[in-house]
């Protein structure tokens, strides 16, 4: 019988209610942030027109989409040649129209262009919602996970960079995670990259940096003169590779080094303004600039932000980033924006690990009235109705069997509290209760009990 | 351009952040009362296998399944005359092996099944997710749509349906929705086919019965006949077909007429057990017995549940039952249970024509700081923070734009408060304050201020 037990495909997830409890803790703190500086709700669906989403992930990205096969004779209208030859990719596209969203950007700007004539600019929205791709599945990746996307579009101000960091710090400071948040901005790396003389290579220059400690100065050099850069031309950057110091240190030296590319000088500036002012607010995380991070260099064109865990190894847990141009794939050019994006199953695996939940843990329910017969559970149910009234989670057994097995529920769920009302309390119009953790009994009125459970 | 736009596939929806502040509302006081009686929630993922779903939703069900194609060279694999052929249908199994889920019943009975060793019961859990559907798009009817489902399951305590009823008038009275709740119980419904000498017309009759208002006793009659059943039979059950009245001298009657069914007899004291109990605590709706209720009959085995709305028609806004074989079709069986189901879209629409919405309507941020430039928006972020941290959503306008534009912005997202912090503001160290509705300002301290926009 078991092996015949049902189960779910590959690279997916049940979530039981302990889980459920603990990612609605994090879903919860994310959206309350969002909400708290201005942004707002939007969802769309889980289905698009597969032309919304082919070739926009490039070549990999496509193999990775969900395909939905479409409904009713869908092979009639499909030459015979197609089908005979059994080319798969080719067929696909015959005969399926729709697929899974792949991630929540592109939903997104498919969104801001059919409707641009609602919306109004600045736009500031925010979106939690599952998306699927059909990747090998590993430890840490899964065929469906969830995005927290938070974006502000249709402005230029640094006000907006500003604000997410703060968002990011908030979150992890309300999840009572000690992270680190580094920013970067691409302008001063396409600045270095023009200094050194080689401006397509801003990529392989990052990566070089982000090496310096594990494979020493020499090796960064020696790895860039691969790519063909002059080792002459190396030198003039090497400052800048060996940077070090506070944020404000490597800022003034920066400005002295690189004061001959002007788009490096507007990057210094911006990066100025923004770890300057968030210096003044009371931000908890530890912002560090940092030149190495090299997040999405072919997309993003201004400042890069990333957040990882000080307490657990495990990648980048929130990330993003300014981007010139959302909408452009789909013929609206010049909306520009500014986002970043919460990885909730990295942050969940970060919390189990270092045993950040709270210590609620699963509980729903703050008190569990023992059933101990029709009568007793006739009157509890009144007495649970005005329990309910005052807003407190709370049930009753359905059925009067033993003791024992109705506080082993009540441990079970990590439910605190146990009332007891039998015959004497029903007379005496008092409730017994049993504090589970201690295992101490109390006689209350009805508002005793209140001021107690709801503590 | 504007034919070129993208769109989304039809039957599907996209929610702005106006719609959304609006589900939210309806999803929140659902999941808020879920908790409030002690059930815990659960996810299951969007794709399940196809050998779950298949077959488990009649013919008609299985061919309103999504089917995801399978990745990769799905076609090597497949014999060339199953494709040569065109049998869709066929093909369509060999090259999908998963699908989006239906609803949420079947995966849970997966569910269920699956983790069997991990539950203890009885178990009661919530489900709040979206469910795909290739049915014909029309009004009120989606492609895409959120299911709200609540069960209690290994446990045959009528309690659970007294809870059902209560949590239904719960959610119902937080939205401010008038609604009768509408009981039925099949066991009644078989006595009375019993009765009849046709218990296989359980359902027909029920049918006939709904009628009654509309073709008359002489109409219900001829329908019933013609169902081939005798005309002297008929007379029998008549009673029961004009049986009127308050729920109390419904059951009283009842159990007169059918004291010959042991399962009528049964299926009345249940419903007496239930109305009686609910008459003692404070349900606000109007629950009516109404034998008529013909809902899932081929499914339900004990109390049947619909609710509508008093003012608005649109077919049932929330139903369910209880059922006697959850999971059986996974090889487990005897797993009872009693559950409701709430339609969030026709919520949705019953609030929206009935202009039940709270008057916040897409409201998010409760202030918004006016941009007068980069000394004053420094200044302002700092004053920013302390609202924040106050939990109350705030902004500030990214741009220092002409006040106009700035006060549209609050005037568009329906923001009640504008703080206004210029020169003089900041020396006196002072807030002035816009309250949008009547237009008037007020020099505020900070403390001040808070209280107010609190409110």
């Amino acid at each position: 019988m078991s092996s015949n037990r049902p189960s779910i495909p590959k690279g997916t997830r049940d979530f039981s209610p302990t889980e459920m409890v603990r990612r609605k803790h994090i879903f919860n703190t994310i959206e309350k942030n969002f909400q708290l500086f201005g942004y707002e709700p939007l969802e769309t669906p889980a289905m698009e027109n597969l032309t919304t989403l082919m070739g926009k992930y490039g070549e990999e990205g496509d193999k990775l989409l969900y395909k939905i096969l479409n409904t009713g004779n869908f092979l009639d209208k499909i030459p015979d040649e197609l089908i005979g030859k059994k080319t798969s990719s080719k067929l696909s596209l015959e005969i399926c129209d729709r697929g899974l969203r792949y991630d929540l950007t592109v939903p997104f700007a498919r969104y801001v262009v059919q409707h641009q004539n609602e919306i109004t600019f600045p736009f500031k929205r925010y979106q939690i919602q599952p998306v699927w791709r059909a990747d090998r599945p590993q430890k840490g990746r899964y065929r469906e996970f969830y995005q927290c996307d938070v974006d502000a579009i249709g402005t230029n101000s640094l006000l907006n960079e500003i604000e997410l960091v703060q968002i990011a710090d908030k979150v992890f400071q309300d999840l009572k995670l000690k992270v680190k948040i580094k920013l970067n901005n691409r302008k001063i790396l396409a600045g270095l990259a023009f200094l050194a003389g080689a401006p397509e290579l801003i990529s392989e220059i990052t990566i070089a940096i982000d090496k310096l400690e594990k494979i020493g100065l020499d090796g960064v050099i020696e790895e860039l003169a691969l790519h063909g850069m002059n080792k002459g031309t190396i030198e003039k950057i090497k400052p800048v590779i060996l940077l070090e110091g506070s944020n404000r240190e490597k800022l003034t030296e920066l400005k002295e080094l690189m004061n001959s590319s002007e788009t490096a000088m507007q990057g210094i500036e911006e990066m100025e303004f923004i770890i300057t002012t968030l210096d003044e607010l009371n931000v908890k995380a530890d912002v560090k600039l940092d030149l190495s991070l090299a997040r999405g260099l072919n997309y993003y064109t201004g400042v890069i932000i990333e957040v990882v865990s000080e307490e657990y190894e495990i990648g980048s847990i929130c990330g993003g980033g300014r981007y010139d141009d959302l909408t452009g794939i789909f013929g609206l050019p010049d909306v520009s924006g500014v986002g970043i994006s919460f990885g909730a199953d990295r942050i969940y695996d970060v919390m189990n690990s270092t045993g950040t939940f709270p210590e609620s843990g699963n509980r729903v329910s703050q008190i569990l009235f023992v059933n101990f017969g029709d009568q007793e559970a006739h009157y509890s149910l009144k007495v649970l109705e005005k329990v309910r009234a005052e807003g407190i989670p709370a049930l009753i057994y359905p059925e009067p069997v033993k003791m024992k097995k109705q506080l082993a529920f009540a441990n079970h769920h990590n439910i605190p509290y146990v009332a007891l009302i039998g015959e004497q309390e029903m007379k005496e119009e008092k409730i017994t209760l049993k504090i589970m953790e201690t295992g101490e009994q109390l006689g209350l009125t009805f508002s005793d009990l209140i001021a107690m459970i709801s503590q």
